[in-house]
């Protein structure tokens, strides 16, 4: 077994969960016992009687979220199975912690491929949670869960699988398209994957001013003549080709100014990348192996290639550039939704979070491990939600983000 | 406001849940992040894909606890639904933390009174956690829920309204007959209220070797005669009551040895105490505040009162004495089932936890503060649970259970 399996592993083994409970209060007599629990809990329990707005206040229903996955898209492992998912879901809410302070609890469904029972099962959780994370869903269910989610929830519900890459996309492709001088609204821009990651980027591009984008699954262009379509996918189809384009990656990449993949590793050629305009952005994000190795794709011609992973020269588009200062900014606020302006901000302070004179073709994005990233983009998401009508409170007075967000991070980080 | 709910209401401001997420595994490079999450889950993953049973070993699942509740038999306050549950509820997680090391998820339910809905919801959750506490639900769905669940699932399910309470008076009856010099086996017991705690209590004690008990609910002692019982409390009926007395709380404790009051405040007389028999017991359970007050039983004649109140000199009986080291047993040898056998294992522990030359009747359990009594429980109902053959792990080799158990705790405690 590789050394890296081994000690992944190992780690695992070491830890039996990546997260654990721990009390925020304390108790060593009858009159602390007294306080925290019987009779202490009656006092809250009928001031949220009265009104279950206090929920948030007397609770930590405000700072909780759920991570709720049914296992049938875990990573580039497919239908893996509730069981097998948690340790993917248990590190996504070990990130949601180091890097959001969001307390996120993991919930992998036994119930595969069945949309209505995962709805049901959030709307009778959703008491307990400031917001909703749907995670590793298969296509397109993860569609139908989040949107009626939504629809029925007055809590955020986010897809990190969706929006959170579609975010990351944006503000990267903002920022290739700084360095090579090209426009939004004038590119051709090829998305590779029509998944939960390429249509919700297909949908942020185009409210971002995007006009000209070419969706592709794995039998082709999305349009009437691909005989393999899901009710998403032949939705998007009608913006995206109207005219009834067909053909395969190699046919919609000539002439293309941006791929964005977001599909399986070594699906693009040479060849194709070579195709596409001077001047090209090529984001192979497929984990674990991109879709064209960077080296490969600069090779044929790409100005700017990054990819999904964590090496130095990948020029890495993670989402976790994203996602835990959206759901913190969020949950500060108390949203009651996230509307396409809240992922717009967060797109642009995460792409302004470079040091533009640091802006390369081989650094498009800050480091994962900045401690400015996720709260500015926390700031702007909620400063978004309270300027669009969307949060229930107001931005807490006088906050400076950065600094509560230094002490929260410290006191995690150094208690372990 | 009295100062008491005064200062409880600060301290869940303050605290805004008292409990909270922590990480086990710290991220401050790219090799830690590849490590415990990606691609460092997908070793795990595939290892759990592989062999179900390694979710155990390789995520937290074996020391998480759902506590389900759907709020609408919360404390002393009746249906009060789940959001206003929460107070309690997560103040049983933290109970869970802080006496047992279990990592305790609190999950309140908006599906009032359907016992099939948390039903289903609970089988889609199990996958994990290690076991599942049901509390605050209203009987006789709560009955409903335990059965079905511990029938459906392969972890362990409790209840501690039912099974704790049945567990911590037991124990206390145990000694108080000590103390009176009266065999279980020969007295005539009383249970005024007959919801979940009533009815385990009847079910574990007649387990015990108790022959003689007479139930009563709200309209009186349970039989033919009484017009108003749910068909859990007519199936008991049937073992308590064959021959069909009928009357109230008065007529039944007329020479009775024993009353458990797990009812409500106020509703027992000076009278009915005293017209029990010599040397009579009276439990009286009921919060905030019990059946008859400590000192008018004791004036009334009864050799021991003890109380669910946690004052110097109320004697008291709390779930909280068993419940930590019940679940904490069973999930350290993976106990597939709760057996009556490990209740009773729990219900002896905890009475011989008191030095016999302690034992008056004013003292007749340890204090909840012990830090023996938990580990002392556990280790009894995980090796009853492997002598029964519902383990599916073995006893920790060599587990010295208190040292083990009291360095956990002062890192629990001392880490705040």
């Amino acid at each position: 077994m590789p050394l890296d399996r081994m000690r992944s592993l190992e780690l695992h083994r070491k830890a039996r969960g990546k997260i654990k409970i721990y009390p925020t209060v304390n108790i060593h007599s009858e009159e602390d016992l007294a306080l925290a629990y019987v009779p202490g809990s009656v006092a809250p329990a009928l001031a949220i009687q009265e009104n279950v707005e206090k929920s948030f206040e007397y609770t930590g229903k405000g700072n909780r979220v759920a991570v709720i996955s049914d296992g049938t898209a875990i990573l580039g492992l497919g239908d893996v199975g509730p069981e097998a998912g948690m340790p993917v879901i248990e590190g996504k809410c070990l990130l949601f912690k180091l890097f959001g302070d969001v307390n996120a609890i993991p919930l992998c469904v036994n119930s595969p491929r069945n949309a209505e029972d995962i709805i049901h099962l959030a709307m009778m959780l959703a008491p307990n949670f400031g917001g909703i994370n749907i995670e590793d869903i298969s296509s397109p269910n993860t569609f139908t869960v989040v949107r009626e989610l939504q629809n029925r929830l007055d809590i955020p519900v986010f897809c990190d699988d969706q929006q959170g890459t579609a975010v990351v996309v944006l503000s990267g492709l903002w920022n290739a398209l700084e360095i090579v001088a090209k426009r939004l609204s004038e590119i051709s821009i090829v998305i590779c994957g029509a998944g939960a990651a390429g249509i919700a980027t297909a949908e942020l591009l185009f409210t971002a001013g995007a006009k000209n984008i070419t969706v592709l699954n794995s039998t082709g262009i999305l349009g009437p003549e691909n005989p393999n379509m899901n009710h998403v996918q032949e939705e998007l189809s009608k913006k995206t080709n109207p005219e009834g384009r067909k053909g395969g990656i190699d046919a919609a990449l000539r002439g293309a100014d941006v791929l964005i993949g977001v599909s399986r590793g070594g699906v693009i050629s040479q060849e194709a990348v070579a195709s596409m305009n001077d001047r090209s952005i090529v984001f192979a994000l497929a984990l674990p192996e991109p879709e064209i190795d960077v080296e490969a794709a600069r090779a044929a011609g790409a100005a700017v290639v990054a990819t999904g992973l964590l090496r130095e020269n990948a020029n890495p588009m993670l989402n976790l550039h994203a996602f835990p200062g959206i759901m913190r900014g969020a949950l500060d606020v108390r949203a009651t939704t996230f509307t396409p302006g809240m992922f717009l901000a967060a797109a642009e302070t995460l792409a302004t979070a470079v040091d533009r004179r640091r802006l390369t073709p081989q650094h498009i994005l800050p480091s994962v491990f900045s401690d400015e990233v996720a709260p500015r983009i926390a700031e702007a998401v909620a400063q978004t939600a309270v300027r669009e009508g969307v949060a229930a409170n107001p931005l807490p007075a006088g906050t400076v983000y950065n600094e509560t967000w230094q002490r929260l991070f410290a006191h995690i980080m150094g208690a372990i």
